[in-house]
Order: C-alpha cells, then structure tokens, then sequence
C-alpha cells in the first residue's frame, strides 16, 4: 500500500466542517477511531501491538527488546490542521515495512512502528504529551489534571476512553529498548528542494498562558474612563509579540478567548495563549521577557491584572550528528536542515539517538487545511524510509 | 410576591458554571424554561397569554385591544450576564399586577405584561431581535438566516423549539394595539442616586463584524517575514477602538475569535466584534469610520483582508418627553437620565409612546455576574411601576 493510498483511507475520520482540514486531538473519539485503525493496519502485517502506560502504541515486527530501530509519529492533529502532520509519519511507516515485506528483508534486530498520543498539544495544551510521559519530561499528576477547552481533564479522557490514567508517567522499559528513533514527517516550511532531507535542529519552544483579569461589565453604560478591560493589554500582548520576535525568533498568538466572549460585554478576563521560539535558550526567554514585560505594563496601565503559566518549554534540540550524517549519506547525499517545528523526535532525543526524515512541502503551509506533499515526493519518503530501517536494522 | 422573591425563583435557571453568571439566550434550553415558568406565572395572576408570530409572549389584564398599556421587558442574558437585566422588567411587571389586584384596583385600558425574545443578541447577534421583528426594523429573511456560534439558524432553533419561522416578520395588529409601553430595568451606571428614575434618552447603537483574512500556517516553521498573520491586525482594531471613542463615545470589543484557534498555528481568520456608541447617528458613525480606516491600514500592512459587516444598527432614542415628564411628576419627581445600554423600549420608541423607569445600581456593573439592586430599591421600582399603570390605565 503506497502512504497516499494510506491516508485516503482515514481521509474522512475528523474532517472539521466549521474550520476546514481535521481536528483530531488526543483521546476524542476521532483519535480513537484513527488508533482502532493503526492498530487493525499493523495486526494485518503481522505486527505484535501494543500500548504503553502512557497511551502510546507500539507495533513490533519481531521480537520487543533493546536496540530496536523505532519508527512513526502521531495521528492527532491542530485544530483545523492538515492531512499530513502526523499521518504521514505513521502511514509512511506501515509502507516502508510493506516495502521491506514485499523484497523478502528480515531485520536482524527489532523493529517497530509507535503512535505517540497528543503530539500537538490541541486538546489539552501540552505538546509532544506522549513522548513526554514516557521520558519524564511533565508530572505525571501534572498531566493527569491538564484540562482541554471543555474542562475535561486529561485523566478523565483516558478513563473515558476505557484506560487507566493511574499508570501514566516514565517508562523506562519502553526508552531502553530504544537503539534508535527515526521521524519521517512533512516538512513544515520551504526549507526543501528535493523530495526528502534529514533534520539537523529544533529551535528552543515553549507555549506561555497571559490570563489578563480586569472588571466585566456593560458594552454601552460603561465610562471609557471607568473600564478595566483586559481585552486591552491581551491586544497589545499579540502586538509586543510581533515586535519582539527578531532575529529568527517567532513568536505568535494564535489562541486568544475572553470571558465571557459577548459582543456588548466588556471582558471580565482574557486569555492568551504565546508560542514562542527560538534559536537557543537564551534567545527565547529574552524574547518571552521582553513580551511579558510589555504586556505587564500594559496590564498596570489599564488597571488589569495579568497571570503568566509556562505551559510547557523545551530546549533547542541537536539530532544526533552522527545518525544524521549517516543517514543522509545512505539516501545519496540528502540536505540536512533545522526546523522550527518541535517533534516527539525533539522530545526523545535527550535520551536516545534520534533522526528525522523530512518530505518536500511545496507551500510550506503546515498546521492548515492547505498542508500538502506531492504524491511522489510522499513515495520518495516511503522508500527513503524503507531504505533507512533496512540500513538501521541490518 | 415580591420582585426578588420572584427572581430567587429562576436563580437556579441557566447558571453559567464557566463564566459566572447566567447564559441564557432566545429559544435556548433555559430560555424556553424560563418562558413556561413566566407563563405559568401570568396564567396564575389569571392573565390571558399569547405568543405573538415573533415569540414575543403577551399576558394580559382585561381584553387585548387599542390604547393598551404595555409593561415588561426580556428574560434572556448576554452570556455570563447578571440576574437582574430584563428579568427584573419582567418580574416588576407581574409584581405589579399584584400590588394593583390587592388594592381592588380594575384598570379602565387594557393592560399587558410582555416579554421579548433574545433581546441581549447574545445567541444570533442582533440585539432586540424581538422588538426589532415587530417593527420591522430587522428583514424577517436576514432575521430567519441569523446563525448563532454552533452554526444553527434562527429558523432552526424556532423549529426546534416547536413554533413556526415562517410567521416572523413586521407585526402592525401588536403594534396598533400599544398605547404606550413602559420598561422597567436595572440602570447599568452609576447614574442613579435614588432607588428609581426615569429615562431620557439611549445611545445611538451599531454591531459591527470585522473579519480579517490571512493565512494559516504553522507557528513555528513560519518566518516571521513569510507572515500575513490576521492576528496582528485585530489586536490592533482592539487598540484602534480604545483610541476612537474620545468625548462620551463607547468602543468596545467583548469577542473575538481566530480560526482555527490553536496554541501553535498562525491564524488563516480572525472574526472580531465592534460595539460602539455615542451621543448622536454623526459622531457614532465618524468613531466606527475612523476604527474602520485603522483597521484597513493594519491588515494592508500585514498583508491581510478584512471584510466589515454591520450586524446591527439604532440611531439616538429620545424618548416621549411628555410620557417621561408625566411619570416623573406621577412618582413625585424623580431624575430623567439618558442611558448608553440598548433596549427593546428603544426599538418600540419609533412606533408608540415608550417610557422607561430606571432602578439603582449601586455599582454600575451590568452585563456580569455582579450586576446588583438592592431588595429595596427593586421593591420601590416595583411600587413605581405599580403607580405608573395605575395612572396611566385609570
């Protein structure tokens, strides 16, 4: 089966008929129905499933332990987000071993494909969830009481969902059997030329919550000069954002929700969601600095009151060089590029060898129903892919 | 019964967990209980109710017929709004039917409580869409294809609640029946000193919907300078609006909201809600213009679209300055004051006599959860009203 092939399959499952592209986030009953169908694809190729403590699925082909070459990505999606963030790594993955398959290779050591669970963080807000747990990276009572936009808690979901919130947390039989990880993903800029290139770098990402609190009230009786509206400093927080983010830094308010959201009521308090890169540590929190202390001013001058929660932070990752440098060379000599999007791969790094595989976006549109990759380039990342488990498990 | 003895007897009825408050809004769940509740309410006073062919509810004392006199106001909030705005109008109204029945008094003109449908907008966007309809001041067609934040038209939800959208629309057989209406209603300022007042005048009044168009792309892939972020320029219509409404003029953006709406996505459309008002049609008209001309500069910079839709507009009601003098004397002189907040007595003043008593606020806040009148000054609104029919019914 080719990866299009693959992802005309699940084509239908989470279509958003109010924002375009699909919203399928981590335990809704869109993922679920996407994980009954990665599950039933991996049994139909003899693979041995199963499902970690933290909700991430595993598909083995040959026997679970360690130095096992790892491969896959995620099924959820953005709100609103495209077909191939995510799927295409896991149907990528699923191709490449009917690749392998169908030319009659063994692998001498184990080989797996795995799904990580919530990898964009668009239900409950923290993203990479999966990969996360697995290495510790979040508390685990931390991730149990996350809340999505309906107040649903994480630990909630996963009951709902007929699993056990109580087991979640670091996994470090699944890490150890890790020999290596590889992500193939759509690329999410214009970084490439040709059909496939390896990941070089993440830039440092984190996601920050500004809650502006000021004194709800009547659109039309009330005083301009009496008003403590909080729509006001979270306006000049998008705007500081904007300012700020120089030099290869990106910084970008794409949730923004006030309470009570009327259109002749004057906000009680306004939350705003920042996602803030860039190149290195240092950067990115002088970045963030510099927008909290703008949007703190603005607050004071408004009479406003503003709370800031760091939703999640992560450093700037380098992929392993050594992985890299070899897999580039085994595809004939592919372009190694950084990315500003962050990955599970980013997550897993800090504990095993890890590379990506990135697959030509000819937009560079990414996180919109626009997202796309030439059928051809998607089966140049098939076989890029085949070719690099053979390499990895030879 | 008293006011606030029959306002305890809703205060359970569409609380708002979430934002505080209480969001109900026109044929809802809770609004369409709060309409049995009050019909049961007036058919025990033994009034004769009917629901007009726009969902309007009439309950009246003595046969319906020309040279009525008219009382009531809505039961419907903005979302997370107050107790008292339109339920007070409307449980004074019944309170005062029992204060008149207990001093034997029989009213020589027809007497009716009435109650509005959806008159916050804060469901399908258009305030006083009850008044409006009967007026024909909103198109029944335009009032029929309304669609409230889930998609559902107002035809829709009408059906849904099993009455008929094809009956709205302009209603001249009510409106020759009004001899004059009196609106009682919670002040929402600080303007009132003494438990009751009478109105003078309301704000000219516009909704305005500004939707900025850009391109959705991936919060951290995306180059800043690749950017046309509709974000930026919404955040600066916010700010573009604080600036305009100089010299008694009132801007104020409570909603907005970014497509797809997610942490790490730059938003493909921002939609974002302008109220404003002022003193007269000219000045009102040059705020929203000169809002209008700064968010235009701000998405052409940004290399955004913006499309601009007048949801709603009211020029300056002054109400009948006869009917006012004559309450004011009849209730022993008490203030006129004009008002910056909409009402369906605003629409209905184009057509009848309309007049409106005002009780203390003593806090000015309105449309949120502590929006308050003290349980005397609601029971000396409720005497007020009872004179006013009295007077204006013998």
């Amino acid at each position: 089966m080719t990866a299009t092939g693959l992802l005309a399959a699940i084509a239908d499952v989470g279509a958003d008929r109010t924002r375009g592209g699909y919203s399928r986030h981590g335990f809704d009953r869109v993922e679920l129905e996407l994980r009954e169908w990665f599950i039933a694809e991996a049994r139909r190729r003899g693979l041995d499933v199963e499902t970690d403590r933290n909700g991430n699925i595993w598909a083995w082909w040959g026997k679970p332990g360690p130095d096992a070459v790892i491969t896959g990505s995620h099924l959820d999606s953005v709100p609103g987000g495209g077909a191939f963030d995510g799927p295409l790594g896991v149907v990528s993955a699923l191709a490449a071993v009917d690749v392998l398959r169908a030319k009659g290779f063994v692998p001498r050591k184990p080989l797996a494909v795995v799904v990580f669970v919530e990898e964009e963080g668009g239900r409950f807000g923290v993203p990479c969830l999966g990969s996360r747990l697995i290495t510790g990276a979040i508390d685990p009572d931390r991730a149990r009481s996350l809340v999505d936009p309906d107040g649903i808690s994480l630990a909630d979901a996963i009951r709902a969902a007929g699993a056990d919130p109580s087991t979640l947390g670091p996994d470090e039989e699944a890490l150890t059997r890790i020999g290596c990880f590889v992500e193939l993903h759509v690329e999410q800029g214009r970084g490439l030329t040709v059909p496939v290139g390896v990941a070089s770098s993440i830039l440092a990402h984190g996601r920050w919550r500004f809650t502006f609190t000021g004194e709800g009230n009547h659109a039309g009786a009330t005083l301009m000069q009496d008003r403590r509206d909080p729509m006001v400093p979270a306006a000049s927080l998008v705007l500081a954002a904007r300012k700020a983010a120089v030099g290869g830094a990106r910084a970008t308010v794409g949730r923004i929700m006030p309470v009570p959201g009327g259109t002749n009521v004057i906000a009680s308090e306004v939350n705003v969601w920042l996602d803030a890169r860039a190149a290195d540590d240092a950067t990115t929190k002088s970045v963030v600095a510099e927008i909290q202390a703008l949007a703190r001013q603005a607050a004071a001058e408004e009479g406003c009151g503003v709370r800031v929660t760091q939703e999640s932070y992560g450093d700037t990752v380098v992929f392993d060089e050594v992985l890299r440098d070899d897999l580039s060379t085994v595809l004939g000599g592919v372009p190694a590029l950084p990315t500003g999007a962050g990955h599970d791969a980013g997550i897993l790094a800090s504990r095993v060898p890890t590379a990506m595989l990135f697959v030509r976006n000819p937009t560079g549109v990414s996180h919109a129903p626009e997202e796309y990759a030439e059928p051809d380039d998607c089966e140049a990342g098939v076989a890029a892919l085949a070719t690099t488990l053979e390499h990895l498990t030879s």
